[in-house]
């Protein structure tokens, strides 16, 4: 497919090397930043656009790929109106295109992107949505063309899947960031904790993590878990953490036996 | 060396593998639970013993794996004296032991370990600590035989390392506990997350958690803060998680530029 690429950031940049080793032709890539815009065009032989009001008008498919809050502002000023125009957002609605679009999606890739790090993407679901029937298999089609995972969720349930995604991806990684402070001001490597993350990964990756929970609050070890509290009263943030998880583990998990 | 096993549950099944793989003679394996030790004692060729009070008394090291709340009093009743007696807790600081013992210490494996699955030991860091110098020495020659990663730590800052093992292990497991019951909820398949999950212990098997951080939080991203609140909003336990964890993120990653 021709594709164009509205962004030139870290979720842009990653399309663009799926869509280019699959065979599609990324026609231009947009952006304000003209920098990176004339790096990822200049990569895939693709044609750098500043002004978003000189976008070409005969690509397959418009993916927008920028920050959340800026998609309704720049939705409504490409010079479009019948082209298949999608973001990549787990959060913004489809409701949220103006109506001057009427032909608009979502591609959205249920991954955490870092510039610099290589993506597999055949394992990476990818959660489509489209007004229209025709471009839901359009988008099908090019997202089947990346991954083996293609996902038709609505705007509603994308939601509660981007929010579970917070919860897995961005509070599991804060948690270790706090285990890293932790250990540090007590000169003990964060790196002895590094199994254990991996090994916490690749048990529910084959198991219902509800099955495999262990650890003081579900056995109802009381006396640990008043010891770490203890630990923890210079830091109350920190402690707050720990007794609101240490109670939603109990509650998931029953009294002790 | 010749060991004996105080215990027929999780750990001291995964240390029986290991020390047999390894080249070591189980004597014996000791517990109250007569067919879970009469099963592992029949694995390894060693004698299984039900009253604590037969132990032999001519092993390099007995180690104690039973719950943590258990130690003190099966300690007491051990029929040894100046025999190495090691234990494999956490949490369970050195002085626990009673005094009659003289040459006490701590064998501590930091990982998670689920009955039926095996554990590649090589990675897995074993925390030491001995009362005497020469257990000291033994223990880490017991250690290094099975492992790669031996580390020296006093009772305290392995209560340290035990309470982020809580966050980086118990912590995440319950968090992806969470995602998976409101998608069940929503008839999203948690499957779905596994390749985030995956991905997230898989970066920081390589990076700081801390500066691999990203989504709505760390961005400051306060639309999207507020309405992942508002689907929270008929689970005050869920939503007191969700708004702590991303205070504690916002403080670590500092306002929005």
């Amino acid at each position: 497919m021709k594709i164009t690429l509205i962004g030139s950031g870290n979720v842009a940049t990653h399309l663009a090397i799926a869509f280019h080793q699959h065979g599609h032709t990324l026609l231009e890539v947009a952006g304000r930043s003209e920098k990176s815009v004339k790096k990822l065009a200049g990569k895939y032989n693709s044609t750098p656009v500043l002004n978003i009001r000189d976008l070409n008008k005969k690509s397959d498919v418009y993916i927008i790929a920028v920050p959340d809050h800026d998609i309704p502002l720049l939705a409504r000023q490409l010079p479009l109106s019948n082209q298949l125009v999608v973001h990549t957002s787990g959060t913004v609605p489809l409701r949220a295109f103006p109506k001057k679009l009427t032909n608009t999606g979502i591609f959205y890739p249920l991954q955490t992107f870092t510039a610099g790090k290589r993506v597999n993407y055949a394992n990476i679901p990818v959660c489509i949505e489209a007004r229209l029937k025709a471009s839901e298999r359009k988008l099908s089609t090019l997202a089947g063309s990346i991954s083996e995972r293609v996902v038709h969720l609505d705007s509603a349930k994308r939601a509660w899947l981007h929010l579970s995604a917070v919860l897995v991806n961005n509070f599991s990684n804060h948690l270790f960031t706090l285990a890293e402070e932790l250990l540090q001001k007590k000169n003990i490597p964060f790196d002895l904790l590094r199994p254990l993350i991996n090994e916490t990964a690749a048990k529910v990756m084959v198991s219902s993590p509800k099955e495999i929970q262990t650890g003081p609050a579900k056995r109802g070890d009381t006396t640990t878990l008043q010891q770490h509290l203890k630990m923890l009263e210079k830091d109350a943030l920190l402690q707050a953490i720990y007794l609101v998880l240490s109670n939603s583990i109990e509650e998931h998990h029953g009294p002790r036996l």
